[in-house]
């Protein structure tokens, strides 16, 4: 470290909403800020370096710390593979907030971070989408599903949604079997349950709505499924989504590495249903469930400023990233 | 019938090709033509419009009758429900085209009237949609599904190309077993095969290709599960497609109509498998296949026209549509 202090920028760019922080090199948290939603896919590239950019200005104004002290910006976001989405945060960063060298990250390796300081084991996400990862020394080595909404992100909260709204249309259309899910969903449009069983007037009426929004946003009714009890169709979309989980967790499997497993993003971070289906089935493996990926980037940015992040540093941070936000 | 010879056009307006006829009302075809596809969903309410009014004008042209003759037009199609589509045909066809009335018709009460001139039963169709219907005294009386790529059409073919995509990519990245639809699907794309087991590159392609696309496209890959013997992916896909359309069927079935049962659309029209399935599964029921829904739309038309089609007309009907194919 130098005489004068110098600071790092993590962020952490979601679906719904952005989380920058500013730390020092020790992993001292000095500035928090949360921003709009920043998932390219779903809000497009600018929008999404729109939120990081916003997100990253007002951390850096809690943090009272000036721009030129940054020396690097760590960011982890879903489309970080994208050229063109990086592209577009380096434009608007460069642009309005600093010239700091900007470095991206997968949102899966953030994941990993938030739930150990160990540099060997396994991230599940499951947020909108769906993906795990094998780490070994901190790096990224293999990496299975996160193939989107359309052919992949099995077990995600869009491939939940989906057979959640297709549960309840196929249950109202004679072809399913009936299921609590039906009258949830049909409140949450705002959709009049049918006077009779021959009334197609609810099923129009939620097709015309769904099919108005982009797709992905079917990921939106995925937590239906965690407010209905003991309800068979919902219990087998959970069987199904763990199970689904559990296939992408093991095409990353090797024998080498037993673990820990790190499990977040949205649906996992927040679903102790589904998290209890896949832990069940670990058996004795270290098991970490995160919400989001904020720490992690925090750990990545440390990392990559040349701090060694031990038990003591990251217990620290993690106390640290707490008491700022 | 008027001294004057009048003539009907009846259109069987399909995803990739339209077929107008030009016919008088005992039944006689007196033209034919075939024009672009008219799916509103797939090309958009005007290119359907447009491959509507072309087919028709061809047709007219060679049946050699002056379109002021023509009383009616009877038009069957998927979106025939939408009041936009059915708006942008008709200022189309009055523009171009001709004055005459026109009448929509649902794709499937077309299919069910190219099967069989009687006026109870059942129409089954999986083409690039899916769904059923049930007919009583000549009027579709019930339906089920049809609800959309997205949330509905159980058994179709963007139903079977999804999982027939899924498959082969969850092949590709290590969570699904090996199948071969894995490299029919490749050359079908032109990627090459994964140089070893954790190349990237072919998922990558695939993605990049098959998102650049509309998602119904999938449905131009359903044809690869007719293309592979004893795969056991495939197996199960045609075997969860049969069981889709057996649910939907079952949907709209009442204990007073019998049948019997008409199966149409592209992928049950030249599917022998998926027919094989859902055939064995009807017992003694009386089972037509038919390829598309001209014949249908056509004795739509007749009735339309007050003539009372029974087998002696239907029987004239298909042997004069044959003749001017």
């Amino acid at each position: 470290m130098t005489e004068q202090l110098t600071g790092l920028v993590a962020v952490d760019a979601g679906g719904t909403s952005t989380r920058a922080v500013v730390l020092d090199p020790a992993g001292h948290c000095l500035g928090y800020a949360v921003g709009g939603g920043a998932n390219p896919t779903a809000v497009g590239a600018e929008t999404a370096a729109a939120s990081v950019a916003q997100s990253i200005t007002e951390a850096l104004g809690t943090a009272q710390l000036p721009s030129t002290r940054i020396r690097l910006v760590v960011l982890a976001m879903a489309g970080a593979g994208s050229p063109s989405v990086a592209a577009e945060v380096r434009a608007q960063l460069t642009g309005s907030v600093l010239d700091a060298h900007v470095v991206f990250e997968s949102d899966l390796l953030a994941t990993f971070f938030s739930g150990t300081h160990q540099s060997d084991g396994y991230a599940v996400i499951s947020g909108t989408g769906a993906g795990a990862i094998r780490v070994e020394d901190g790096r990224q080595v293999a990496v299975a599903d996160g193939l989107g909404w359309l052919l992949g992100d099995e077990g995600s909260g869009f491939w939940i949604g989906h057979r959640v709204v297709r549960a309840a249309l196929a249950d109202l259309d004679g072809r399913g079997p009936a299921t609590a899910l039906t009258p949830l969903l049909l409140a949450r449009l705002g959709v009049a349950t049918p006077s009779d069983a021959g009334d197609r007037e609810p099923i129009i009426a939620v097709l015309r709505t769904l099919y108005d929004g982009p797709p992905v946003r079917l990921a939106d009714h995925a937590r239906l499924v965690f407010e209905v009890d003991g309800d068979e169709i919902a219990e087998r979309i959970l069987d199904d989504a763990a199970a689904a989980l559990e296939r992408t967790l093991t095409a990353v499997r090797s024998p080498t590495v037993p673990g820990p497993v790190v499990l977040g993003g949205g649906i996992l971070g927040h679903g102790g249903q589904l998290v209890d289906r896949l832990v069940g089935a670990r058996g004795a493996v270290e098991v970490h469930v995160v919400t989001d990926g904020t720490l992690g980037v925090c750990v990545l940015a440390l990392r990559r400023a040349g701090t060694n992040v031990d038990a003591a540093v990251f217990e620290h941070l993690a106390a640290s990233l707490t008491a700022v936000r």
